[in-house]
């Protein structure tokens, strides 16, 4: 099949991928199509070791379910309650066969004391679609078990369904930052994921600020009626949340500068190399800082559902698989917003 | 009157110091002792260009109030509940004369947005005790306003009272972070705040361990058997939370190599310059890094009348006040616990 494929910092058209196998409990899903994300972008620069398909966001179709040795066979369902108990194995098995679904990156052991303790995105033995020991989403074919797979809803398209992944780690940060409506927050950052993070805080009825560089950015926001903030015009210690999506560390500086006392930074974007922070100055103002990364599928999934989110206008472009190097070089581009990968 | 004077990173023993007038809403208090704390130590180093009388950890007794222009004359009651209707401005003030009392250490306007919100240790126009634009507690009188001194109980000595502050700072970490029975916490640095963060720590029936340095630490925590750990035998992630009171960059390096993935590090300590981070690894293990810095009296105050703590034993070494130079140096050896500076 056709792939994208990393090794050592170079990426490249490959056609000679084989579809692969999916192992006890994992299906085998049809990619139909992939996006972009920044750090796709760090893989290819080098942020991690990566060989291999890159690729994490996708929306695509169930073809088989490797069901040997009782391994679960019902991925999870699109709206909330249970599934019909099983005739057989098989029988579920078969049922499966043609839906649509997006499914988790991480892909856990369930018994290290991470998944265990419920953290399964911290799983000591994971693996990480399309970023760390498992092929990804920039080809025809992926496999990834069933439990990590959630059914599509019928309302929900296709160039909808392929944000689910961001949108959920956009929601993570509600996961772990209780956000009172009302409360000041300024967003540093509203690229691709930052534009999801925007539209994601401000269904919590907090007072968001916005810091957008570009201005395609800026009008995107203002659509959807988050006003923008020049550099500027953020007072010192003045917001009590700040989420930083740049990545960049000036961002970073202007964060620590634009929070109040006992107030709350969330780190939400994919830094490189080391950065100096004085630590005596959050101790004095009693800074929290929060990394934040995955988080769950299901709201995600029940936002786009019932239209509280809707990502489509971020699609800047769309490229077939066989132009997928075009199609990252143009994710690269400053200022770009979503690029997805068609593959059908 | 006699006073320690800090200037230009230089102490020095004066008598020429006048006796402070209280201000309207404050009162005049006859220092009888004073604990020598870290801060001290690195605001003798030049942590931050203070000129004055350093010293905030201090317990003593009232001997007037200036309640000038219907200012505050009552202090805060030694136990919970209100305090009696006033008759008179003038025979409140008078009633308070000779009562023990401790001082909250920030001096704030009461009017600033910090202030209004209930975050009073982060006013914006604060000055701090011994540290920032107010003289301190290593002398014979000091001033503070009347709002900020709470009353200690009848059944606590001024050695124990001595320690409230920094009992207060140990609880404040409680304030912020939530710890559950049952969760594993390691305390790094077990120094004279260390000593306190650990007793303090040990009451919330968490499991907790600490990385203690001397000898003499570690025989203070076992008798309150509170067990000592090596950093050869810390687990890499393994740890709920983690408690940073050494304040050195190998502490914290320490810190991030034990807490574990979505765990919480708490800065307790003061730090000097900048500290160089891995911001992705925050991402990645969605650490939380929280500072802390001063905290509530009337806890503290509380613990130490009902004896759930007793922190006289960490008292390592009194000295008169004619003799503070020495008392200081003391305080700086390697490994030293509490040095006391007496005033009567």
């Amino acid at each position: 099949m056709i792939a994208l494929w990393l090794e050592k910092n170079h990426l490249s058209l490959r056609e000679d991928i084989p579809v692969p196998s999916p192992a006890p409990g994992e299906a085998l899903v049809r990619v139909r199509l992939a996006g972009i994300c920044s750090t796709d972008l760090e893989l290819v620069k080098g942020y991690l070791p990566f060989t291999g398909v890159p690729g994490h966001e996708f929306a695509g179709e169930i073809v088989s379910i490797n069901e040997a040795n009782g391994s679960p066979t019902v991925i999870n369902p699109s709206t909330g309650g249970g599934t019909s108990p099983a005739t057989s194995a098989r029988a579920v098995a078969e049922s499966q066969k043609g839906k649509r679904v997006v499914g988790e990156i991480n892909i856990t052991c369930g018994t290290c004391w991470q998944c265990l303790a419920g953290r399964k995105t911290h799983c000591e033995k994971r693996t990480v679609l399309g970023i760390l020991g498992r092929n990804g989403a920039f080809t025809e074919y992926l496999t990834l078990p069933v439990i990590n797979l959630h059914q599509i809803p019928d309302s929900v398209s296709y160039d909808a369904a392929v944000f689910t992944e961001p949108i959920a780690a956009a929601l993570q940060i509600q996961m772990q930052v209780h956000i009172r409506p009302g409360e000041s927050v300024l967003l540093i950052g509203t690229g691709r994921l930052g534009q999801l993070i925007a539209r994601t805080l401000a269904l919590t009825g907090c007072d968001l600020k916005a810091l957008a560089r570009h201005e395609n950015q800026k009008q995107m926001l203002a659509s959807f009626g988050i006003p923008s903030i020049s550099e500027e015009n953020v007072h010192k210690g003045k917001f009590d949340i700040v989420v930083e999506a740049s990545g960049s560390p000036a961002g970073f500086v202007l964060a620590r500068m634009a929070v109040r006392p006992r107030g709350t930074i969330v780190l939400k974007s994919t830094y490189r190399g080391e950065q100096e922070t004085d630590f005596s100055s959050l101790v004095v103002d009693e800074i929290t800082i929060v990394g934040s990364r995955c988080g769950p599928f299901p709201p995600a999934l029940e936002l786009l559902d019932n239209k509280a989110i809707d990502p489509v206008d971020l699609i800047e472009a769309r490229y077939g698989l066989s132009d997928g190097l075009e199609a990252v070089k143009h994710a690269a581009r400053p200022g770009a917003l979503k690029v997805l990968i068609y593959s059908d």
